[in-house]
């Protein structure tokens, strides 16, 4: 059997989604345990996003082969209880036999949070990043603008020995302000993410909200295909993964 | 000079307010230690309400004595840079000579905060306690009518030897459920608690919301002056000073 299950994590303490040796504190490490030892065999759990050590889900996607347990009743309330506080699985339902939460995804939409004022946000601190403002957001969205698209992304991926293709498809950068509350919020929608990708896209929108870089620049950046180039990485805790689409048809 | 401030904290990971001999993990021994090592000299802070470990306030109130730097611009500012990310003073200002946030205060909301459903509240869960539900509201509304007024509380008093009065005005008990997130939020008023007493209030609500107790117990349980009759002691991360008021013509 094929299951599908949708995912809500603080990652505060967690060393990422993905499993890493013999490291038990990764999300896939939590769940693939609790769910070896419920079903007595071992289970290996796909995740739609490889999120960082220190990101958040609101809703993670990921898939996992095993026997008729998991599609019944009270097995769901079972595998929370044994989850800790901070991982919840929001929903476990039958997936098609050839559904793979990364490889079918085709689109996912991340959220990155700035509190800019002076305020500590005692209790949504580790849910965002705080930076002194204020941020030019004119300029920030039209750099935004610039850099949706299809491009290929490799000034804004981490990994330097990365051999796959870096072109990816940004959809919309949403760039929104709560002026009560002072937090800026980026929101990332496109059909893939590279390794840090949304974090330095951040760090360079702030960079330009700060007046450090010209909106313009965006178009030379891409150009480069050079890490050096973009700006800086933006702290993980103020990143969440806030879902991933799929294509109806082809689950 | 004189100085009364609000502070807001997360008391998740302290022993609570009140200074303990050399424990330096509670609310008021951080803010001493920061005040004294930033005006040379010890001060003593005297809050409003001392709430107990794991504990959170939205504004809890304190005064204490220190010379004219407390007054100048920046110092805030400094003060927060001092302070642990999840403690935050939100106001700092002169205060009458007179002026104690304890002794002079006339007013305290307390907010206890219950998740009834099966969700985990993995962003929110150190902000609540969560009980499965459901709980008969109309039950719990009719019991904290009985319990409002101006009554020796010494059966919500955890403090076995208090000397002192146990009599209090509990001016309104607010019950409110937010359908969405399954939350019961329990609003307390009153011009003074005692040890546990908001903790022993929502226990025994609890369990008349449960069917265990009916709401015409409640004048019993008050008669009767012996902790064991009331309900069990609600956790501490559920709840939360809310404000503390002051007469402005006695400031």
């Amino acid at each position: 059997m094929n299951y599908k299950m949708t995912i809500q994590y603080d990652g505060t303490k967690y060393n990422g989604w993905q499993r890493q040796g013999n490291t038990p504190d990764t999300i896939q490490g939590k769940l693939e345990a609790v769910l070896s030892k419920m079903m007595g065999a071992p289970v290996e759990v796909q995740g739609a996003g490889r999120t960082d050590a220190g990101v958040h889900a609101l809703a993670q996607t990921a898939s996992f082969r095993a026997g008729e347990e998991p599609g019944r009743e009270g097995f769901l309330k079972a595998l929370n209880g044994y989850l800790p506080e901070d991982i919840e699985v929001l929903s476990l339902e039958r997936a098609p036999e050839r559904f793979h939460a990364r490889l079918n995804a085709v689109r996912k939409t991340y959220c990155y949070r700035v509190a800019l004022g002076e305020g500590k946000h005692v209790f949504a601190r580790r849910y965002l990043w705080r930076t002194p403002g204020p941020l030019d957001l004119e300029s920030m969205r039209r750099a935004a603008q610039a850099l949706c698209g299809t491009h290929d992304f490799k000034s804004f991926c981490a990994n330097r020995k990365m051999k796959k293709s870096t072109v990816r498809t940004l959809e919309e950068i949403l760039v929104a302000f709560d002026r009560e509350q002072e937090i800026l919020s980026l929101r990332y929608t496109g059909n893939g993410f590279l390794y840090h990708m949304v974090r330095i896209l951040t760090g360079t929108l702030i960079e330009v909200g700060q007046g450090k870089r010209a909106p313009e620049e965006m178009t030379r950046i891409l150009a480069a295909k050079d890490r050096q180039a973009a700006g800086f990485t933006a702290p993980p805790c103020g990143l969440t993964l806030v879902s991933v689409a799929y294509r109806e048809e082809r689950a």
